[in-house]
């Protein structure tokens, strides 16, 4: 695809020696616009450099002609509407009325829909423009396309991200004919059905990744929270209490224990609306009921969640590889060393320190070589790859794996810091010791909806089994279940 | 596309003030379903919440009706049929001969089969469910579709993962008139071709990951093969013969000498079912003649054991760089500097282990980098972008490029320690000798691939030359050669 | 799709007990194949395969027949042409005008240009193969098809890498039906619109990245440079002037020092250009005229810029994280304390000194995670889920955080070694003060533009405000503007 992306703006043939655009041959398909603003404009450049002979309707042709480039003639809206098949309309929906005196000329036409509404528009209208523009001409075929691409990607070409241009209408062969004009244009078409769309197709320019806002603040949140905590417990208590500054670990090792606590409880929060949503279909004995809307949401988030907890893993990973390389790190060593022959102590070794330390540096590797394959197969290309049973192996499978490697990775890390009172800070636990109570909370629900008990009944209500249904003598108490079950 | 995901399971227009579902209005496309189990259900919840017009045909309709919500219309399964030109066929394959009764309102209708088989079946049985039931409806148009996507998605919406529907039929229209159908659900279908595909189709929900079984075993068990023999070495002989406790070697040292043998052997066995390819087609001096299946199977495996390998390369590094965060490292520091106040040695250095090391990391990285740019580009979205001249480029040019690295890295790794005999513990040699016999045997064959003699040769049997057919004066033995290259 | 790729070759029905490929039914869709060179039988090989009645037309049918499998029928090109609607030109284009005798048993059919020109000849010629055939045999349909799939890739099945096979032609029905045989026969068909794309088409296998090459140069290029300096630095000039040795640098330390100079000098040079483009075009007062063709190529190749200088970042943290492995490291750490303990210092501090390398670690943590986040979102994948607002946010806006990012993590690096004469080794500048350059200039016209006198005009310019056409009447000097303004 990188081949069609050096394609010039302006095929070269349709250059003249002296380098301005030459008029495209007469029997080039002909296209007309109508408007003369920045969007017609970098349009009917656009289609002059693709090959097609374009025509601009304008209230103002003289002046209009001015704005355009030689090669696309400028005439009046009624000329330029009945010389061509396509016609893009280019003003703004809210003088979509005022072509309606062209309602004779555009009959049997294909009309185009460019346009965008506004985030507040969208917001408040429950008709999209171009469904607007179908009503007001009734004889025409309108078709939604290219509202997604900006006057400037137009004029500078498609050169980085998205060429898709999502197309709709009602009438299968309008579409295929504007399909192949945004194919030609250097963009590429996809169809997404009718002209009902239309909404879903003008909110698509207006969205800033909606997905991602509140799983960001959530990280961002237990960010904050952690470190302001971890430093009350490892820079304030030992300057207010031991009088030692410490302050030279707010950049990499306060960063660094924070950023594991966050990565770990909201890796926590990937698998807790699961376990959620099986003990609410427990509870009700049915899957036909709409789980509470924070619910549902909070489900529609997880990937991203659990793309922020591996972030923060991979970063806590990072910053940890760091810690030798740090100035510090090496006068600590140094002065170890130095204490040690003064003491006269030949020989430093803790057992209990060094398996510790192996034990949870090992886990905490195979924990994130765990959440990068579950990070891999997030990615939309591979996603699509994989059928149901293989997707929710790996993320549902591999996640607890990922869960349960981590847990383990902070228990090995803790060892027996929580029972001991020295690390009782300002009273304040030991870190590590909050992190775990949504892991824990997550695994133990988890492996009791293993037990059988629930497990059946789950499966059972799964496959569409309902509590209620056993008891539909009771007709009166049943229309209300199903009632409730329609919400 | 998460614009979509965000669409709201039942599209709020259809739902009454008091939020249970309204009945869509009447001149909404009207789609039958046949059946009244849990598929048909969520089936009938989807269409609705999509918009369309729900029939579903039961023999027991008032039963039925209770399970389904009130804007979906029950009937007895003849009027169900017969007031839609869309029918899904939701009842068990075992079940669809008694569908014939509908023969005549069936008449030219298009009949959706969304059924699978159960693995056993599909192993069995050589007919598809759809070919099945077109066998049965010779009157009626076919089109296999939704039997990827689970009950519980549709009732849940196409949230995470594969959006994607295989359809696949005989007639064009009816395929996309289905198309259009699974389209407005939500999912994107996709053109599998005629109906002769349905048995591929049926087949894609049962897969589990099937092409990665075998590496994924052959990358364990080189693992634990690897890791018992590094046991035996590096814990068991400083053991036995020396009385000294390496134990806390296990979780961190001993995985990270194990992971690199296995990362090496498997890249190595990249390449050898290539060499093996091309030695086969030299002897036999022909193209067309089919591999053995092994070679077949390993040639068709390779992008997933170069994926382990790299997987294995990258645990490696990761445990690398946690040896100097580990308390075992920071008491041999201290033990070591200690031991040299006490000896009195003022300058330490030794210029030959300083080189070694140096040289060995850095050949390390750059393998990994390389690596690392093999395994993107076997991204289906990378891979897809690429030309075969390009993909060849990478994938064999890069692939050699990073064994020949892995090589050096391993080489500089050991150093002169082959030939010293103390490093011969309990007779068994140092692990990475054993590493090195695949991957030199691969990078000598294809150095001597590349001698004139060789390269022309099979240059002109990739070209299409045969040895055999220069002897087409002699028709006997030719025959018999023709016959074998068919196989 | 890894299911697909599990498809034999040729489908086990179609096999013998004998293993030899039987002839598929004759009610099997028949196509036909004109020559029968290498392509020619490879491609009668899959068809077959695939089960196809396939015809061979050969100017000496008995001497290719032997050439085929037995499945294959071998006729005179006249005979096999007649029977069948779609016919494979599998002949070299310098003799298409030998088939000008069968044009009567042509006439109506669909032909399939496979052909691709040399690089020689796509160079030279302005028209494609396929309409060389189209001018040649007006009566027919001329279809351009699988061109990017060798000969060997028909043979060997599609088994890694691009299965798409683009598909051009000027009448949609030829091009869907060879849609399907292109998909039957296990590739992915992708509509390229009409033939004049065949130009296009007949490119693409010839591609080898051209987008990687000035790229890839530049980052070589720069690597030399910095290596070269900073190995006199570094390693000539302690040698000469005070005859140390430090040549085992060469592998790790000078590597390390070199590769964050070019990622960070690469990563400036990706939004360089934007605002030298933004100047320009504050500069003429208008976005109509085309940039310098030096600049538009620069623009183009900036993703390809920014994913080097991310490959570069990445190796310069995984050599970073080597440091602390290598036998230097310990041997330095160890003689530091000797020292520290035979000068009877008994505590080790330098208070800037951890501060300055605690932050500048920490910033580069953050800048490479930045850069990670802009890597990911240029997959193809990625970008094509993103709207053009998502992704600008993305790429202008995080990789602006990037840049700011790298230049505190470099100037933290640095301190205050800029001004210490004594770090001016052969009077060089310390290598860090010369990366500081284009990041700078780069950083502080992006805040000059904010300035609301420039962001202002440069926002309507690039909604189309032009300076010119407010001196509209002065036509003349329009005019010449105008000109210009389409070249």
């Amino acid at each position: 695809m990188s081949g069609e992306m050096d394609k010039p703006l302006i095929s070269r043939r349709l250059l003249d020696s002296d380098g301005s655009l030459a008029e495209p041959p007469s029997e080039a398909p002909k296209v007309g616009i109508v408007g003369s603003g920045d969007f017609a404009r970098s349009l009917a450049i656009r289609l002059v450099g693709s090959g097609f002979n374009v025509v601009v309707g304008s209230r103002n042709p003289k002046r209009a002609a001015r704005l355009f480039p030689s090669a696309v003639r400028v005439a009046l809206p009624a000329d330029a509407v009945s010389s061509s098949e396509v016609i893009f309309v280019a003003v703004f929906p809210e003088h979509y009325s005022s072509l309606c005196a062209l309602g004779e000329q555009l009959a049997g036409k294909i009309l185009v829909d460019v346009s965008n509404p506004t985030e507040q528009e969208h917001l408040q209208h429950r008709q999209s423009n171009a469904e607007h523009l179908a009503s007001l001409f009734p004889a025409c075929t309108v078709v939604k396309a290219l509202n997604v691409i900006s006057a400037w990607t137009l004029q500078a070409g498609p050169r980085d991200g998205n060429r898709q241009v999502p197309i709709c209408s009602d009438h299968m062969e309008a579409k295929r004919t504007v399909s192949e004009l945004v194919h030609a244009m250097g963009f590429l078409p996809v169809d997404m059905g009718s002209l009902v769309s239309a909404r879903e197709v003008e909110a698509m320019p207006l969205r800033l990744l909606p997905s991602w806002k509140v799983p960001v603040l959530l990280a961002l949140g237990l960010f904050v929270c952690f470190y302001i905590y971890n430093f009350i417990r490892d820079v304030v208590q030992p300057y207010v209490q031991e009088g030692k500054n410490k302050f030279y670990k707010l950049p990499v090792s306060l960063v660094n224990t924070t950023l594991p606590c966050v990565a770990y409880v909201l890796l926590s929060l990937v698998y807790l609306p699961g376990v959620l949503a099986a003990v609410l279909q427990l509870q009700r004995g049915t899957k036909y009921l709409r789980f509470p809307d924070w619910l549902d949401h909070w489900l529609q988030h997880r990937k991203q969640i659990g793309l922020l907890s591996f972030f923060c893993a991979l970063l806590h990973a990072l910053y940890s590889f760091c810690l030798p390389l740090r100035r510090s790190h090496r006068f600590d060593l140094v002065n170890l060393a130095v204490k040690q022959v003064l003491a006269n102590k030949s020989h430093l070794w803790i057992e209990e320190e060094v398996w510790r330390m192996e034990i949870y540096l090992s886990l905490g590797v195979l924990a994130l070589g765990t959440l990068s394959l579950l990070a891999i197969t997030s990615l939309p290309s591979i996603a699509n790859s994989l059928n149901w049973r293989e997707f929710s192996f790996v993320q549902s499978g591999l996640g607890l794996v990922a869960l349960v490697l981590s847990t383990l990775h902070t228990l090995t890390y803790g060892w027996t810091r929580a029972f001991q009172e020295s690390r009782y800070k300002f009273y304040l636990p030991p870190t590590f010791t909050l992190t775990l109570l949504v892991p824990c909370v997550v695994i133990l629900a988890r492996g009791l909806l293993l037990l059988p008990c629930f497990s059946r009944r789950l499966t059972k209500i799964r496959r569409g089994w309902e509590k209620d249904t056993i008891q539909f003598v009771l007709p009166a108490d049943h229309t209300q279940a199903q009632k409730t079950s329609q919400v």
